[in-house]
């Protein structure tokens, strides 16, 4: 067993295989085709456990990641709107693979227009209503332009419409999941209908977990990209996207200081480690993360009642002290911890452990 | 000049060479011992400048820090609990140099004794508020035990009683932060009159860069450890302890998209660039960063009005997008974007380069 002496990532293997075994199957029974996302594990011994499950084809979230997964798959969509700083890169990778890149203005397609030196697919980006990235689906005057001056370059191929329904993470009811997802369902519905016969191979792809996670009618969709799922997190339980359970990362941290009298324990696990992002429980407040029963071989059973991470700072975490736990606990403890974001915290911890 | 193709975190050395030597003569001035906090730049280029202004003992938050830093320093403060699982470590280099540790708790006291091999200082932590670690300093039982336990040990020496007054960063006037930074005076004063006569040596410590910037009187203190004035943030903009022009950090931030209908526009730049730490405005809401006007040799100037980062994701950054600027500003600009908590952000970056 790995010696853990500070901060530490784990990775349940089983957990996370089950969780792409079940997104693999959803995809395939709905007839989908399944190009999961990579950002939030951004490990190429996880990318190998895709291809397990029968996956060719991935998402990224920026170039470097697309000349990491390189390696390992020929068939990638950079799901970020072009950098167009980055064109020397986007030129050698399309050289190397398919890939397919995303955008959402004239400019963008103009400046591919004339520096794509290599065949790429693009997306049109729409906004299904997070408000981050994306053409409003009502102007088509805009999507009219931009598949206009594409058409002017002779490496371009336009592949479809592609859609990340963000804002299903602040959905804490299934329903309203659903809503969304079908809202979703029914924008990019209007735009195939409105483009197939022009560009009859056109797809659809859709992305967020909680939708892929919850729904069961994926009719009109033609792509999947969620990638949250691989491992869950603390964000997707409260959504009611997944169980504690299907939980398939944690923090291992040592406790190093034991305040009794505030009800509260110290662990080395600060925002560097977790990340800064919260939760925000109605009964709790902050949440920055959930501490676990620990099993034998590093892996972690049920929640422990109120032994919530309440404050974070650099390398510090303030977790809650239960009152059944307050003579029991020690400095040199480990305690095994869930995360808020799954994708963030992988993000800082950079390296991790399979148990 | 350096090309920048993404996001890029950039240190103006001219303001950080300038913070620094404000904040040593401040230290001189007051005949106070200067023990500049590193977890800020973690930089052994800026370690190197701290040299230049006559420092020569450095607090860190990490064994890890104090091992990086052991190439440079050799008189080093881990002002973070001792974490038992890293004793080797911790031999190792209080073998190298002189080394102080904090203590918080008769446990470690404990096992410092049995497993200590070396000469090393450790202080009290005491809690002048924060309630994040620390004794009570009323608790002078614990104080008792810690040191009677620590007295055991042929290896300790006991150097003083040392407090981060973290509260100071959630003030917005001065008078709170020297509120605070008296009170933490007070608390630490008694407790050295009370052992000063059998520890004749014990020096008293205090941390936070508020407290160290905005206050004139350092009566009864002898050391001072502020960390953060090397770069100084939004944050300490908000609280006032710093004015824009100070902040020697930005994150310099490729434009992808401009959405002029919903007045933003988006950033590569994310929460795994700037952190996800926000800022809570009253007026603006969440700020996670500002824009600031450049110049031509890649520093900055001032802010610019209603060019907030307002939401992040991932590896996105959604701007707001004034309407003075609206038809001025492309896909393939570059942003420069303070952050606002410089510690972070530099911890999510890991390099930077010089301005």
């Amino acid at each position: 067993m790995t010696t853990i002496k500070k901060p530490t990532l784990l990775v349940d293997e089983k957990k996370c295989r089950e969780n792409i075994r079940m997104m693999a199957h959803k995809a395939a029974k709905n007839g989908l085709i399944f190009r999961p996302h990579f950002k939030t594990h951004q490990s190429l011994e996880v990318g190998q456990w895709f291809r397990e499950y029968g996956v060719t084809a991935i998402t990224v979230s920026s170039v470097e990641m697309a000349q990491k997964f390189s390696r390992q798959y020929n068939d990638i969509t950079i799901a970020f709107p072009v950098n167009v700083h980055e064109m020397e890169d986007i030129n050698h990778l399309a050289g190397q693979l398919k890939l397919n890149l995303l955008v959402e203005g004239v400019e963008t397609a103009s400046h591919l227009k004339k520096h794509l030196k290599q065949n790429a697919g693009y997306f049109i980006k729409i906004d299904v209503g997070s408000h981050r990235t994306g053409v409003d689906p009502s102007n088509i005057r805009l999507i009219e332009n931009i598949l206009e001056e594409a058409e002017l370059s002779s490496h371009l191929t336009f592949k479809g419409f592609l859609s990340h329904a963000g804002h299903t993470y602040q959905c804490r009811a299934k329903q309203d999941v659903l809503n969304i997802h079908n809202e979703s369902r029914h924008i990019m519905g209007m735009l195939k209908q409105q483009f197939i016969s022009r560009y009859p191979d056109l797809i659809i792809s859709l992305g967020d977990t909680p939708g892929c996670c919850m729904a069961e009618d994926f009719g009109g969709v033609d792509e999947i990209r969620p990638g949250n799922f691989v491992y869950f997190d603390l964000t997707q339980v409260a959504i009611g996207a997944a169980d504690y359970d299907q939980v398939a990362v944690a923090l291992k941290c040592p406790v190093v200081a034991v305040h009794k009298s505030r009800k509260e324990l110290v662990i080395y696990g600060g925002g560097v480690h977790f990340s800064k992002e919260a939760l925000q429980d109605p009964i709790l407040g902050d949440v920055f993360g959930q501490a676990m029963k620990e099993k034998d071989d590093n892996t972690w059973g049920v929640a422990i009642d109120g032994m919530i991470v309440r404050r974070l700072s650099q390398e510090h975490g303030v977790v809650g002290l239960p009152d059944a736990l307050a003579d029991k606990v020690q400095p040199g403890d480990l305690l095994t911890i869930l995360p808020v974001h799954s994708c963030m915290t992988v993000s800082c911890m950079q390296n991790h452990v399979v148990v």
